[in-house]
């Protein structure tokens, strides 16, 4: 069997590799046979040199070169997107005609909305102080390696999702590494995407695609200098290797990595619509089998009657559902050893806590409780992420101890509030908000936390561990762009010499502020008084 | 004799020492005799708690408090002016009549700006989007400590400076750390910096103030979980170390550390007006001694006859100009030590390169020269800060050689080119500028980088290792304030519970990007079509 060729510089080529592997049909629990190659460390410098090169001509290409990249890349997943889809469900399970349908969509309208992006140059937010001549704008940071999840093979994908396009909105190149669960949806991705890189002529190596390299690679790519930055998204233990590696020589890298996204129920709400809650967290819980970043991992309510009752309906409905397949083996092992934590930390397993039940490798649909007294001794272990269709019920004894609780919680994602509509849980939503506000990057009312827009205000980010820094959001455009950004001030920097956007002619409807006030119009010369 | 009380949680308290420290007047070269205590552990965590109890109440004061606590301490410091400038004159040699008449301007300017900003939240940058109801903006992240340095004990000053103001602006407690070069003047802050709280009401413990901890009780304050956010502006060792305990716990830490600032000396420019720039290196070289985190120590020019002769002309200037008096003892020990690292590495000396020469601790005003050649072999060396007044000239043989050399640069924070005013220059300049613009924060022209306007188009920022993160600046309202901030989304949460900047009223003319256009305007309903 002929191995996979990896895209260096413009070129598919047979890779400098150490070895091959190959990814998993998670619902026959069986490999699919090819080959996919294991690049050598010869091969990350290959394309890290083939990165600077791009570099250095990228940031003479007009943005509009880049923005019609974006755009024909865009059209040509739409036009491949039935096998796309096809080969993406084989990879991933996730269903090709729902699911996937929703996410080509999803992926293709963000490549859209980065490219009016890189277009308008919206993400450069330029300030200028006419009176002191200084001018600033955020500006591309140079070659940036994407490291993509296994959930979500589009949107997030290393050469497809957010992470990608806001990337190259800002003019960097990008070296994907495909997610090794699904290397064939990625090899599609990235053949369109060379496609696109030809016929809009930009350079050879602005996109770059490796399948896997050897954590100690990854090491070493996060340290090496021809890198500018990182965006990763995938498992906290990986993720912080990266992160250790990269801060130790100073490189943002942007990680998105577990997250148990805590929701709040109030009394008053349970006593006024238990039921629809029950519904809404179930079918927030299970979608896609439950593996999303933002999947409502923790529940924590008061230990009346309404509540005792809440986790019945709860494990109830979670038990009528059907088991949907896992991405992985090792998803499934993980779930497995997650809820394994959850128990000898002292969670009871209400329903489900086993292997199987689904399609391939699957895992019963789950429900645990713990009081919470019981999660204040033993917090840190009990906010173990289970990733998958599993959620635990903290059965607090009064508001009083939700706010301990949540005082206890990591940085997460996102973080709920139900109440009830008659303002009668208002006292209590007083107590509470204070402490989960601090602790997540997205507060939601009365609705579950997986519905993650693409709109401008979203915040995807949140305080560590579930990312890196507490400033920036992974969705969102322009938000995402900056963090592929540095700051460039201009000081007395003759204006033939200054970028388009930082002269006094607005180039083209661009948000200006100037000298405090944001406006689309011409630098007007200060009227001496 | 008694030892200097810290302030802690709004009282001046003795201290729960380990020892005690004396700072040195550096014209005397002689201890100024008064105790100052080195706090313990326990100290550093009654201040953590403090910070914590006075963060809890911080967030329900009002913007205008907050605004007004920053003006009363601004006229308090301008009150106390000459007592304060007497005192830090003697404690750091800086003249109290000329510069810090000046940085006390700057101080007081820089606080006022601050507060402005904190009352039209014009650092929030709120972003709604109307049409999924949801809503973002930048807030208050915690408690933060700032560790001042030594050079600017007023404008940068651990409880007087841009970092404390910007902190505080965002309505978070601050632990000032003061340097401990200039403890009495940080003590006089300190003392209006709480007759200010009072009198304004905010919580007692938003403005704490420990004199000098151990090294590893710094690194314990960065690793703890109740305190938020580091501001740290000083030596390159010191600060890494805490950059690497807050990467462990991803804890946002904002550095300001060394920086040889190149400045690029093209050829038509010394033709043209040699003379001058040699005038405008020197002043700006030798200015406060040298002792400027964007000091000029590196200047490059091509090796024909202007460029020799331009060597030649500088050491001439430097030779004749007084000798300063430098920080400290220690700052005399480490410029000449970096002298001797930049010598070993192959610098000459063509003037300068010993102690002395001025009243208390002095070092001669020095200058080296180093070929193009020996550079490119032992950059990294010859990129020794050597924080005073000296510079290194690089004399290259070409302009391309230029280019080499600044691809070998590590981050700055500034960066300057000269080109003659008649256009000869602009090939060569078009040939160095991209290598030179990735490397620092801000790019100027025909400009020696000393002058650091306080303007909101400023970066005072730049690649690590001149700072931890490319994206931020450290001088400049409102973009300084968003280093001490977290994201925060709101999703679909009920109107009375936004704040009042996400809320459909504007409250007061603050810019807010709604829909995508940035607007002073309210929040309209989309109308129904």
């Amino acid at each position: 069997m002929t191995t996979h060729q990896v895209l260096i510089a413009g070129q598919w080529r047979d890779s400098n590799s150490t070895g091959t592997f190959q990814a998993d049909d998670p619902r026959a629990a069986a490999p699919i046979p090819e080959d996919y190659p294991v690049s050598s460390w010869a091969e990350c410098e290959a394309a890290l040199d083939a990165a600077a090169t791009a570099y250095d001509q990228l940031r003479s290409v007009p943005r509009e070169d880049i923005a019609v990249f974006l755009e024909a890349y865009a059209d040509r997943i739409e036009s491949r997107g039935d096998e796309i889809r096809a080969l993406a469900a084989r990879e991933t399970a996730l269903p090709a005609d729902t699911r996937l349908v929703g996410e080509l969509g999803r992926t293709t309208g963000q490549l859209r909305l980065a490219a009016a992006a890189a277009r308008t140059a919206s993400w450069c937010l330029p300030i200028i102080d006419s009176a002191t001549n200084i001018r600033s704008c955020y500006a591309s940071i140079g070659p940036v390696a994407v490291f993509g999840p296994n959930n979500f093979p589009l949107a997030f994908g290393s050469i497809s999702g957010g992470d990608f396009a806001t990337a190259l909105a800002a003019g960097n190149p990008v070296i994907a590494k495909a997610n090794s669960m699904h290397p064939g949806t990625t090899r599609l991705l990235a053949e369109e995407a060379k496609f696109a890189i030809d016929e809009t002529g930009l350079p050879p190596g602005t996109v770059q695609l490796l399948y896997r390299i050897a954590h100690s690679d990854g090491e070493k790519l996060a340290r090496d200098p021809r890198l500018a930055a990182i965006g990763y998204t995938g498992s906290r233990h990986a993720g912080l290797v990266l992160k250790t590696a990269a801060d130790s020589v100073g490189k943002p890298i942007y990680l998105e990595l577990s997250s148990v996204n805590p929701v709040v129920v109030l009394p008053g709400a349970l006593i006024e619509r238990s039921e629809a809650i029950a519904d809404e967290l179930t079918g927030s819980c299970l979608m896609g089998s439950g593996q999303f970043c933002t999947n409502p991992g923790m529940v924590i309510v008061q230990g009346d009657a309404a509540g005792q009752q809440f986790v019945e309906t709860v494990a109830a409905k979670f038990s009528q559902a059907p088991v949907g397949t896992l991405l992985s083996k090792s998803g499934q092992n993980g779930l497995a050893s997650a809820v394994k934590t959850l128990q000898s930390a002292g969670a009871e397993p209400v329903c489900g806590g086993e292997v199987g039940g689904g399609e391939g490798y699957s895992y019963a649909n789950t429900v645990l409780k713990v009081t919470g007294d019981r999660f204040l001794v033993n917090a840190e272990a009990l906010q173990t992420e289970a990733f998958g269709g599993s959620t635990l019920i903290v059965v607090a004894n009064s508001t009083e101890q939700i706010a301990e609780i949540l005082a206890k919680l990591e940085g997460n994602l996102t973080g709920c509030i139900y109440s009830a509509t008659d303002g009668s849980d208002d006292r209590h939503y007083e107590l509470v908000v204070p402490h989960l506000r601090q602790r997540v990057g997205r507060l939601l009312n009365d609705q579950m936390p997986t519905g993650v827009a693409v709109s401008a205000a979203m915040n995807h980010g949140g305080p560590y561990p579930a990312t890196g820094h507490p400033g920036f959001t992974a969705v969102g455009i322009p938000g995402s762009i900056t963090r592929f950004t540095m700051l460039q001030c201009f000081d007395h920097v003759r204006p033939h010499r200054l970028p388009d956007i930082l002269q006094d002619p607005n180039p083209g409807n661009v948000w200006r502020l100037i000298d405090g006030q944001w406006t689309q119009a011409d630098v007007v010369e200060p009227v001496a008084t």
